[in-house]
């Protein structure tokens, strides 16, 4: 029986990990048993935001130190997620999730579950099409399989890396008579975005192959996965999975549940997820029992239509603050708040992951001493 | 008897005064009883924020027009307070404070009650000093006594305006023999901000007179008033007092509450004040509730320490993103969620504003229906 | 006869017009006389830039003021084009262009000429389209006509503002049945600079009629003319129009030249236009000639390929600074050193104006001591 | 007899050193033979660019992967000196500075020599003072004399990276019962960066030791090396120097030259120091010449009196774009346009680095064709 275990761990600097590095040094973690790392950098979250690089180039230095094969290896195994951008409240810091084998007695009738899976490369042609939401719904499956999580209802956070087309990737297609949709990365990165939330919702039979077609991505904000948190970025040429459920295969203490948040403004998300897993926030968390969370993941996004319950925000017109790091801050501050603790995963680019103009929130907690 | 009222307005742009335009028109808000103005324009809230100018400059004219009195006498009588800066889920917004004789009936014991008044010119060489400080406390004295407020506790939120030194002030002055604290106008702009902070609570008798030297401004934290509210800038002269207060003199349905925020993820502070004026957020005051609140005043401060509840925080080493502007998204979000409205002044720069690395939060709401 | 005089005139903050009023009252300057005010506000340059419509409120109450007419008129009279963004060495400033009748002797064979024009409104569903171009070339030919300006060759730079659709004019379009190109503002703006480029260079006889479609824009970046400037915003509804050329009809003592700006390091194009005019830039304009200078008008554009002779740049992959503001400092930072002086209009957003990747420059000088 | 070469290289990111890595696989370039690095890295230059940590950190596994030395002996004993920020037309590149032996025949009378030397660490009660200014130094000496540099003058460059104090060295320096200047980062390296260009001018016995006294630094800015180019970090805790002159021991076709730049504006210097080494620039150096080139090291200061010859700039007071930023972006501007190449080493923070309000400008160039 397999266990899986989190350790959110802080960071100084985005190459600082060696907080990781002395619970490998001390025993508590074994580097073999690293399955996916996902955290927040003190970057910018944009295209220029390098400090998710010289994290992942810092981990799998690390790993390949102490397992003694080539970081090369490790990148295409170990999922790395990283979102940039700190804004306000929030805490540098990443959460380690760990499976182990054999090792702990079960305690509960269902504990966290984990798998990863890797897609083959997409081609540049089909990056935000249906051939892509086809390639991230069967990763997501193979995923779930792995974590050996049986309901489709037991999952309830799948965080996908989506590869998106660069400019030399587009034109490689277009010489070999293809038609990419887009040669602009960052159009490209919202599609893919678009096409991993598509891929989590048909993974997990939210929505049907029937329900959508190419012209919908980007288009039908209706269809969307209260449970698809996606990243794409130019570093990944195939799709990498994370699927975080409950499992009664599973022994270990911690629990996972997720909500969606229907606007910026909905705390309502926040303290519902919370009861889920016995916590009451009136109105927050007590700090003995924050201690029990160990991890907040989070994903948002700035009204597109310019206004919150009827009023103007400004985010969308600033051309001095990224639209994406004021709505990071602003909902950070929310959710940091009811929890009492800014260690929290906040990002952005939430397009067809949650309500329209909201997203969605996920918290994973230790049920030993829940209420 | 006098009779306040607030009236909250959205604006399109700084420029934009078309809705209180519209109220003056339309004879619901007399243009001689417009008492003062708080609101929050959609700048970067630094030195080069010139919003602020432009929607003072609008209002004027607007005043001046429906008045036919020149905009320059009345820009050193209707306090104009704006605070640069709707980071987040913040709406532009403005309000109009107005103050009306013997119009209404008077149904609750006390009410709120509005006074302002202005100091005299302060020398470049005295500002951030203890005098600095006792002519602001002498103001708003004189700012309570016209409200006709009789208890110093019945006062709940004190905002004041304080002039700072520029260059060209400092310069006239040293010519002159006399020795400013500082010819840099961003520092002097924070020692202003303090001996605003240290005259509130002089004025309150929060502290006294041999409580504090003028070592004591941007040392001591200890020293600290929550119900002090300062902005400091280059284009006034004088100290310009706003006190916010309930009175038994007043008649009027507005009610005014207050509560220091210990430090950015304090929803306990924010609760609690709409809790004294009869507010169940649980976890969000309802739609039909948050009708009855008409203001929403917030001050707060990147902890200069570097940490919240412990866990490193990146605002004030952020060269891209003023920590103010951190801060502001961040307490905006966390307070914004509580109400369900956007539309909240939330201001930075909260040197001996409430705690240290903290703020306060003062609420304006009609006492009609209040449970 | 004629004549046009150019005062360059310095700006405290961008509310601050005291020069202009100063050389009112003196009599230096009639308010009549002024024709059109272009100018450079320490803005960020984007939609959420407020110093243009501050400065612009400025200049028309001063204007109304002095002319005993209302300001409403008045903006529909005398252009105000404002750039915002004076990053890096560029000081604020506005140079006022004022036309007088029959006061001074012809002293050169051919002087500055000015002349404006306003088109009626442009309809949404023709901004960005081939209707649109017209409707400017029509304008720029009125302009020219105005100016007395007898040859197409004698025109050195045209400067025109176009309107561009906003969300509600392009629903209120819809919902007459019309299909305007975009409903995106930032999309339409982009569109309308290309259809005034286009515009310019159809009404100068650079292109013909049928040398383009409503493909061509923002697609075709041959075509091009190194003497239109254009700015579009939401604050104007029909093509407001400035034509500086050379006109034998005209008397005074200014000239004005232009010369097309390959790329972001086109030295050469700045040297070539200050000979035209007389002055040896070796490396620098001497301080004592720069004092004929009275107007330098510069476009530029960040390279969209992300090159620069070969060499990658990075401002288009920037959150944190936008691209415009970047190639605006860069390039006010060459022209500024050529001319040592730091008061020159540097406005981005050149598509279409000059050559691709590049831009333009125009200097007006006097001809009184030139080499 | 020592030959040095210089590569300048171009990256992708980063964490790109992929043209370097090329270069030793080919055996153009022996890792061991790699002496120091400059470069430019495309992050905010501020203390919150990681840019240069990721870096160094990828220059340190590839040369410690090539030599089979340890990555944490390596970074002591190659200076790797990064500015963060390539605001505007400047292209993300590195200079490898090589020193070989015996390799190559003398063909000119003085070559370029380069020498590198490490302090002892700096205690933190010394930094930014008198002690601090004798150790860079001495440091300074001991390079020049591993350069076998004979005379002051043939230096022409001096780089210095300098520790500064951080808020655990200050403090772990105050409980041992020392005094340092400042326990605050931000103020500790402006006076390092002060300390490390009094160490220059006092190492080339610019100035005298008793010229200055710890008061003199950030205060008395008459005192300045037009030969020191300094940069301040946490990442350091000795003073790191890499000086570059001419010396007749050396081999090699590289020459380097440097002036002072008085202003922001002075194009005069750019074009005098390109003289020296046989360019003409009028007005700019031709395509075939700029080959020649290999490095340009430029340092800048936005003018602290807040005027360029006269006029008003607004780089101290913006909010949103960092003081150092726009400076590096328009001084690049007008340097990479003499030179006509974007690859140009353009740094802040200036203080006492040439002229109040100026900078400086090195050039390395090959004699091999020089007119």
């Amino acid at each position: 029986m397999r266990t899986a275990r989190v350790f959110r761990l802080s960071m100084a600097h985005p190459g600082d990990l060696s907080e990781l590095d002395g619970l490998i040094v001390s025993g508590t973690i074994k580097a073999a048993d690293v399955a996916a790392i996902i955290g927040k950098t003190e970057g910018n979250g944009g295209v220029n935001d390098f400090t998710r690089g010289y994290f992942t180039q810092t981990l799998m230095a690390l790993l390949s130190k102490h397992l003694g094969r080539p970081a090369a290896e490790l990148v295409r195994e170990v999922p790395c997620v990283l979102s940039g951008g700190t804004e306000g409240v929030m805490s540098p810091h990443y959460s380690v999730f760990c499976v182990s084998e054999g090792e702990a007695a079960k305690r509960y009738p269902s504990a966290l579950a984990i798998g990863t899976a890797f897609s083959a490369p997409v081609p540049a042609e089909d990056v935000g099409r249906s051939a892509h939401v086809e390639s991230v719904a069967a990763t997501v499956r193979a995923a779930i399989l792995g974590a050996g999580i049986e309901r489709a209802e037991d999952v309830h956070f799948v965080q996908v890396k989506c590869p998106c087309v660069t400019v030399a990737r587009a034109a490689a297609a277009i010489a070999a008579g293809k038609t990419p949709l887009t040669s602009d990365p960052n159009k490209s990165m919202a599609f893919a975005r678009a096409a991993g939330a598509f891929g989590v919702a048909l993974g997990l039979s939210e929505i049907k192959p029937d329900d959508f077609t190419d012209a919908s991505l980007l288009a039908d904000f209706a269809i969307q996965s209260p449970r698809a948190s996606i990243s794409s970025g130019v570093e990944v040429e195939s799709n990498e999975v994370v699927v975080l459920g409950n499992s009664p295969n599973w022994a270990g203490d911690l629990r996972i549940a997720h909500r969606p948040m229907s606007d910026a403004l909905d705390i309502g998300g926040v303290v519902d997820v919370l009861a889920d897993l016995g916590f009451a926030a009136s109105p927050q968390v007590s700090a003995a029992d924050a201690t029990r969370i160990s991890s907040v993941l989070v994903k948002c996004e700035p009204d597109r239509r310019g206004r919150i319950r009827g009023h103007r925000h400004t985010m969308l017109d600033d051309t001095d603050i990224n639209a994406q790091r004021h709505i990071r801050g602003a909902v950070a501050g929310l959710v940091a708040g009811v929890i009492g603790d800014g260690r929290i995963f906040v990002s952005g680019g939430a397009e067809h992951q949650g309500p329209d103009g909201g997203g969605l929130i996920a918290v994973i907690a230790s049920q030993e001493g829940a209420g």
